[in-house]
């Protein structure tokens, strides 16, 4: 591409100080210096176009307040699900509606990762090392593969749907480095298919907020999500449920997404409205909920030798936490001297679950620490 | 719900010539006394907010004119895919690319009727009447069985996306009827599912708009939308492939796609601009292909009795017409005597196809009129 001579610079601050400029496009990525220039742009009454779900996830009210005292608009469709235009369709196309939950597959390494386990039979490590070559992961792929980038993007569709803030570090989140080849085998004569899932719900007055290894039914249109894809399946209280699909990540969708932006500021004249104004700080009455306090039905693996007895300690555990069992599976699959009991609860309390297989775990018939899958059993509306 | 007294009126023309309303929402349907009133409230420098696509399809460049001579502006998000903000996409989110095909279910009666008939097996009467039943068809159903619904839907996708008026007099448009139980069940031995689809493509300069049955490979994403849904399946050159799925009739999904104009026009200054302004005449480079130009692979079934040398009458024939054979399926289904054949072509042009099965109608092997179903082979990328 040719660019005309004096067109590039490599300093930033000068572009930003620049009175005629109205507008900065911020696509550095990562926390410093970006929060320092969007800072000062939006200081300066100029508007900032934003693909940095980081940013945006940690600084979410400096930046809200930031905008809002000069007038400068903050525009972030690159920073969730790559060019799809989902920002858009929370803050405007479904506006009129209270939103009632959001499940999101919005990291492109980790599904691509997910779909190489189960299509190829693949292990983790395995499976990761193709993304890397394929150029869908990075050499420290943490971010991606421990759920911290779902959060970020769950941060911002979670604040947007339920007009709160929804900090950060109140997400749980959990990545896909557990997951076994075992499990998704299990999951899939079970019907279900395992994917990373970002989960915002509104749960009374409060709001859940995570990000974990989900098991959804195969029939889900969100099971069909394969490779890189992302996807945003959105339930409002008027539109009943809607999914937004395409590429997450890449240079082009990004582009598109970041073009569309200026595109639209482009069109409203200076001095009109953000398309809504962003929710700055949480709201007391919007409190996430602890995880230990949510309640999911789950699948939960336990590896035993084959041995009389050993379901009748599991499930005696489980019953005194008053965790109802909806099935058992007990294969002669075994493995180094072990065999997988695997069993699917009823709808459980996060810290009961985690208590009894913490009792299990002790048991001297368990020879590997418990596996724990949340389910999701919300299916496309029929 | 209560009404304060005094507001509610029968009087249209009061309301739309009152000068302290500054917006009218027309939701009567039909194209008069709709196209009269609507036109009467731009004239006045008023927004006016539709659902109506039979008008829009119909009057897009008189609407459009009359838009911008006063000002006022044109929303009519609820007119495509009911709550799904896929009108939002195309002018705003997805502002940035070439759109290069729509592949859209866009007609909710037809797809409950095609997934009873795919699912049940019922036959397209027996589907028909419980759409009926369950209020997803009217009494008169014929809007929506014979593609002229999804056809004023896609005049409205189409023109927006190719930034033309896409005339709908030009869009080629077959309904359901023709879809025999026999086909459906064929088409799934061999991988596929038929769907009413709208196609809109780049083809060249020019633009292909058509509404017609199509076998799409059971992978596809659109193949997985069941029941009353709708689903927009949009590639851009930036973005890639998108889907945009939802609820695509019915008063709560229209209203969410409603009020979600209202707040954006009542979020924007007076004076603002449109999200972009609407292509009004159509572009004499954007030509529509005529439909006898179309090149589809097709599916192909004729019925006969079974007897030698029908085979090579068939396909001698298709020879003629440069119709090249990918597979052909002959089973011993007997149905009053006959056998269905079926041949799957390569891309062939349509007008070929049509010669060679009015040929092939005439030979005497042959007992029933020919049945002609084009294929898109395209797939959500992998």
């Amino acid at each position: 591409m040719n660019v005309p001579d004096g067109l590039l610079t490599t300093d930033a601050e000068a572009l930003i100080d620049d009175p005629s400029i109205p507008l900065i496009v911020e696509l550095i990525g990562g926390l410093e210096p970006a929060r320092t220039f969007t800072l000062r742009a939006l200081a300066r009454g100029k508007s900032v176009v934003t693909a940095n779900k980081a940013l945006l996830a940690q600084h979410w009210s400096d930046l809200g307040r930031a905008s809002m005292e000069k007038g400068g608009r903050l525009w972030f469709e690159a920073s969730v699900g790559g060019g799809i235009p989902v920002i858009r369709a929370l803050r405007e196309g479904l506006a009129a509606n209270r939103i009632q939950s959001i499940h999101g597959i919005i990291n492109g390494t980790s599904n691509y990762i997910m779909t190489r386990m189960s299509e190829e039979g693949l292990e983790f490590e395995t499976a990761l090392r193709q993304a890397q070559e394929k150029g869908y992961a990075e050499a420290d792929p943490t971010l991606d593969i421990e759920g911290g980038d779902a959060a970020h993007k769950l941060a911002i569709l979670a604040s947007l749907a339920f007009d709160t803030c929804v900090p950060l570090e109140k997400i749980y989140t959990e990545g896909i480095t557990g997951i076994a080849l075992m499990d998704i085998e299990i999951a899939r004569e079970l019907g279900y298919t395992i994917k990373l899932l970002a989960v915002a719900k509104a749960v009374g007055e409060r709001v859940e907020a995570r990000v974990h290894p989900t098991m959804i039914p195969d029939r889900h249109l969100l099971a069909t999500v394969r490779e890189a894809f992302n996807a945003v399946y959105i339930q409002g209280d008027a539109v009943g449920p809607t999914l937004f699909y395409g590429l997450g990540a890449g240079s082009l969708p990004t582009a598109s997404a970041v073009v569309g932006d200026l595109m639209e500021m482009a069109r409203r004249p200076q001095g009109g409205a953000d398309p809504s104004p962003l929710p700055m700080e949480p709201e007391p009455s919007k409190e996430v909920v602890p995880m230990a306090e949510v309640s999911c039905p789950c699948y939960v693996r336990f590896m035993s030798p084959d041995r009389p007895g050993v379901l009748a300690a599991i499930s005696g555990v489980l019953a005194r936490h008053e965790i109802s069992i909806a099935s058992v599976i007990q294969k002669g699959r075994e493995t180094d001297g072990t065999v997988p009991i695997v069993m699917m609860t009823h709808e459980a309390v996060e810290a009961s679950v985690r208590g009894a297989l913490a009792e299990i775990a002790d048991l001297d018939v368990i020879s590997a620490p418990p596996t724990l899958i949340r389910v999701e059993e919300e299916r496309a509306a029929e």
